[in-house]
């Protein structure tokens, strides 16, 4: 499956004043050193040199610093040679140029992390987290992939194949001798409250899931309420932006209008919805059916008041908000003909008061939705789920769990559990990359990855 | 006039894989071995480590490589580290967030070079052939910085020095043993012969000057041609692109046009014109002014016929080009109605056929034009001026050495020649930066550099 040739590619972004490129193979030193003086195969492991690069015809292409790995001791496991050079694209075209002539051939996208995976460097859930690594854009997605890539993950997921294989272990036990009548063997309930055990497991990892997205892709919050009460401008406060229309008429937002912006390190996705009132207009009436939409995809909702919401409108409200987390914001309060809202009313959290226009307050709202995110937060060593793959693993796992339990609960014969097993046990593998992983799935994880990783 | 505090700064653009934090000065390995373990102050220099950095509190920001270089023996002759972390924006913010908390401040455009060049490592030239290499995009650029980086200038300008020094000398015994009429002196027509010499090598190396611009911005290539002959359609094949507008209606193209592309390793500026004819339109009449223009600037011409011109119209275009560089060129060679051009009424070099519109010959003629730019090409050790700044300092010495000249000329007393002599020194000094150069200097030069060189 290794493809044995030596391999090169840029690793940094054009433009820079620097610019690396990674040389990973058996003929990484090599190729090198005959660009250059001083570096062989004999040219110490983790030492950095001051090199002239010459072209085929010795005309000097740059004076660039040279890193040499020696295997298994780099990052892909291979005899390995990192080049920092000047960062013109001209110079980094004509370096990687000189280097294919002399034997190495450029690098598929996630190439380099690809080998480290197949030299077992890291598993595949490892090698996945370097791609998020990189991807990361603030404290939540680092430590989430940060997490991933120090095998948090990978060592949840083998705690659940030795309980799976302890399972395996017994029934094959309960199989080998189940001739021998004066041998013990486990209680069926026992290996019933691994395999629920084991179940529970799995589900409790499958469910972080939808936080590990909303992590990923921003937690989103719905900002509803009436008409005219400020929640455009609300929106556009919170996005340091002009994003949406604002306007003293009635209903003026129709589309649900969102963007994604970072407070306090977690990224939020804010949902401007129209506003909820009885109307006549057809195409608002649409806008006000999205905002329901919205709130039912949204964790936190911002329900923005102007005055004390009946009991009714209360009841309403909390009901449709049930498993969500619900912010009562009254706005406006820079004009002072609006009365103060009435908290004993509100059961729920105390009133956020602020004034969207000014901006008063504005850090105690966002101080509130980073509380609110609480659910969804995490500490170092917590195990979210946050990529497809896996949770699809997961969920296919959990369904043949299903077939062991019930297998276990029918008395089913230890042979046709012990199958169903072996498919579980293969379903969870697929995450981290047991023995055999397909082509398919190595192309799937690496072809999204930047070249020169 | 050196600050010795420790400097940082990502010496990558953002958006790849990898990205390189660079920190140079006292503190350089303090810093960096305060966020992770196995780096102090006692680490070898030029070695590679894989290291762990952690933030404040202790949670790991990255899995990086360090490289560590001791003073004087790196880039800015300082202690100095580079960190290779993962491309993600917010490790690489978080990174130099932790150093400049350790001490370290964010480096300034070109402060390493700045350092580099205070430090002894490279004269301002060198320095300067920096930033060129950095923006070099192709072949010929390359080849100029690199000629520069290397030194080539600054011996030329060393040459020229020692003799201006042994003038000075010669002058300074002349003035010292005046009295003694017994003693010989070189005579004074032979100290004029030193100064013409010199006068001479900085004319020789101001005139490179323009062929550096020309090399740096593109060769200008006029495409000149009676109306509806196809020039703009075969800008348009230069440039694979479609760049101007192509009727059949004459007089189409009013405006010049220009823009750049490399051939064979060296930028060709075309610059597509108005059709020369009678004409009464006002607009079109101003550009076929700006024809003439064109061709001034220009330095290679591509006359565009369609039949054989008249003795009239070849005797005007030769007087029009006698500096530049004429090629005469046939299109429409797919038309079977249009005759070949006669060659013998044409003495300079052999007619090009080519059909613009097909594409026909249009290698032939790329190459015709690279061959034209000879001229301006160089071999690796050639010294070509391409820096406004270095410009400016020749044309000043030379001024000044002019002095010194009429003043040999006339007899004048060898201390007010010595005085114009020393003013010429400083002038080429200011070319290498030598023992004194104004803050004001170096901010012109170091401004202009990206951030992390």
């Amino acid at each position: 499956m290794l493809d044995s040739g030596t391999i090169c590619a840029p690793a940094t972004a054009p433009g820079g004043a620097l610019a690396i490129i990674r040389v990973s193979g058996p003929k990484a030193l090599s190729a090198v050193g005959s660009l250059c003086k001083g570096i062989t195969a004999d040219t110490p492991a983790n030492t950095v040199h001051f090199v002239r690069l010459t072209d085929g015809e010795g005309s000097v292409l740059d004076e660039v610093l040279v890193s040499v790995f020696h295997a298994p001791h780099s990052y892909t496991g291979e005899d390995a040679v990192e080049i920092s050079c000047h960062g013109s694209r001209y110079i980094i075209n004509k370096v990687l140029e000189e280097l294919v002539r002399k034997g190495c051939r450029m690098a598929r996208p996630g190439e380099f992390t690809e080998r480290a995976f197949l030299n077992g460097k890291m598993d595949l859930a490892q090698a996945e987290a370097v791609a998020d690594l990189i991807a990361s854009t603030n404290r939540a997605t680092h430590q989430l992939a940060m997490s991933q890539l120090r095998g948090h993950f990978s060592s949840e997921l083998t705690v659940m194949r030795e309980q799976l294989l302890k399972l395996t272990t017994l029934l094959e036990l309960e199989l080998d001798f189940s001739d021998h009548e004066d041998l013990e063997f486990a209680e069926r309930s026992e290996l019933l409250a691994l395999a629920l055990s084991t179940d529970a497991h799995i589900t409790r990892l499958a469910q972080t899931f939808e936080a590990g997205q909303a992590l990923k892709k921003g937690i989103p919050v719905a900002i509803v309420g009436k008409t005219n009460v400020g929640k455009s401008t609300l929106l556009n406060r919170l996005l340091r932006d002009d994003r949406a229309i604002v306007s003293d008429i009635h209903g003026t937002t129709r589309d649900t209008i969102e963007d994604v912006i970072d407070l306090q390190g977690i990224s939020f996705r804010f949902i401007d919805t129209a506003g909820i009132r009885q109307t006549n207009d057809k195409v608002e009436q649409i806008g006000i059916n999205r905002t329901y939409a919205a709130i039912d995809k949204a964790h936190i909702i911002l329900w923005l008041i102007d005055e004390t919401p009946t009991q009714a409108e209360m009841s309403e409200m909390q009901a449709r908000c049930a498993d969500k987390k619900l912010l009562i914001v009254q706005n406006k309060i820079d004009l002072t003909h609006i009365p103060q809202a009435r908290e004993e009313l509100l059961p729920s959290s105390p009133i956020i008061r602020i004034s969207a226009k000014r901006g008063t307050n504005l850090n105690l709202l966002e101080n509130a939705i980073v509380s609110a995110a609480d659910i969804l937060t995490f500490s170092a060593g917590d195990v979210i789920v946050t990529n497809a793959r896996h949770y699809e693993a997961l969920i296919r796992a959990k369904a043949n769990l299903q077939r062991v339990i019930s297998g276990l609960q029918n008395q089913l014969s230890g042979d046709l559990i012990a199958e169903d097993l072996r498919i579980v046990l293969s379903d969870l593998s697929e995450i981290t990359g047991g023995l055999i992983t397909s082509q398919e799935t190595l192309n799937n994880v690496f072809s999204h990855f930047c070249v020169g990783k």
